[in-house]
């Protein structure tokens, strides 16, 4: 996979969603400003490394004064695309597919599921959390312009629909299966596996202790 | 939050539940060795990181060999510590929670959650995925020596919840609600996020296109 050059490094822009988060709550509070010091406490990350993360978009920060929380949003908010939304489609409406489903509306940003598939009769033609749910032999005539899917499908199952997916014209796929899922170079997929979050977590409970 | 002098890097670290599971099947299915290009394919990490890591654990890999999968395999049990059970907790008997529980005798790892707790009288002294669900009042009689808990319950209990864990002894919680919670700094906390997972994907979708 080869990554167009970046503008700011990868690690920086994977926690940007989370400034944008924590900032949103600061600003719905009437608060004005933010030390990093308050940030970090927050989003668990180390000041330095906010400061440097916020370097990447030119000095924001002001000695004794914190940042400017309005600006600073203002600032994510067109970084993260936030007024721009997509439309996602999500893929398999068992437990997790369902959790997903009922969080959608929980949250206001730049995402929203709009359709749902599943090949399960009980399920097909009803509406979870909102979102109709279709069935999977109707995805090719759905998807339309929907880039973005998550897949909650069965493990064995996971590849297959990708295929159908990659054929449809998909850009990028939230993999929430245990399996790992071949595509062509130019599709992104991000992938969470419970069970390696679980393990990894263990481990570095086992082999990092952390000190008081 | 302070960490021990790592062994190996933290980024390593985290891989190492993948190498683990794509090792576990290679040798299921009766493969003796693999090259770093097959490992590169099957787990999506570029093959000259796979090899940096693992020359953390000495020089394993053979030109023109690769790799033996047996031995990789009891060298990576042996750090995963795969053969030693730890037992975990979920706390909030949802439909994520339900996933997980479900999850749980999919997978073969060294993670087993041996009870979940849920404040639904409809879900109370019932079993999901085999699992026992006890009410929620009864954590400190029965956490008894379990250190790790998954948190599934709604955003707005999350911080009270996990003050009892605290309270009865947690060492690490995986948090898949989208609230940020606050521990003692003793305490090891994974945050999973779905909508900033989602956010994330879409972001990095919008400005870092990937290339054929």
């Amino acid at each position: 996979m080869t990554v167009e050059q970046n503008k700011i490094p990868q690690a920086t822009a994977k926690r940007l969603p989370l400034y944008y988060r924590f900032l949103n709550n600061l600003n719905q509070q009437g608060k004005k400003r933010v030390s990093s010091k308050e940030l970090s406490d927050a989003v668990k990350v180390d000041s330095a490394t906010i400061r440097r993360d916020f370097s990447y978009f030119g000095a924001l920060g002001k000695k004794g004064y914190g940042y400017h929380v309005e600006y600073l949003l203002g600032f994510f908010r067109k970084t993260l695309d936030q007024d721009e939304l997509t439309d996602v489609a999500l893929i398999g409406t068992g437990n997790l597919g369902t959790a997903f489903l009922h969080y959608n509306f929980l949250k206001n940003n730049n995402t929203r599921i709009i359709m749902a598939f599943d090949a399960d009769p009980d399920k097909v033609d009803s509406d979870i959390g909102g979102v109709p749910v279709y069935h999977i032999d109707e995805l090719e005539e759905r998807m339309g312009d929907v880039e973005v899917a998550i897949l909650t499908v069965p493990s064995d199952e996971a590849q297959t629909i990708t295929n159908q997916l990659v054929d449809y014209g998909i850009s990028g796929i939230l993999n929430f299966t245990p399996a790992r899922i071949t595509v062509p170079s130019v599709i992104r997929v991000h992938h969470i596996d419970l069970a390696v979050e679980l393990q990894s977590l263990v481990y570095f409970l086992k082999h990092y202790p952390l000190k008081a």
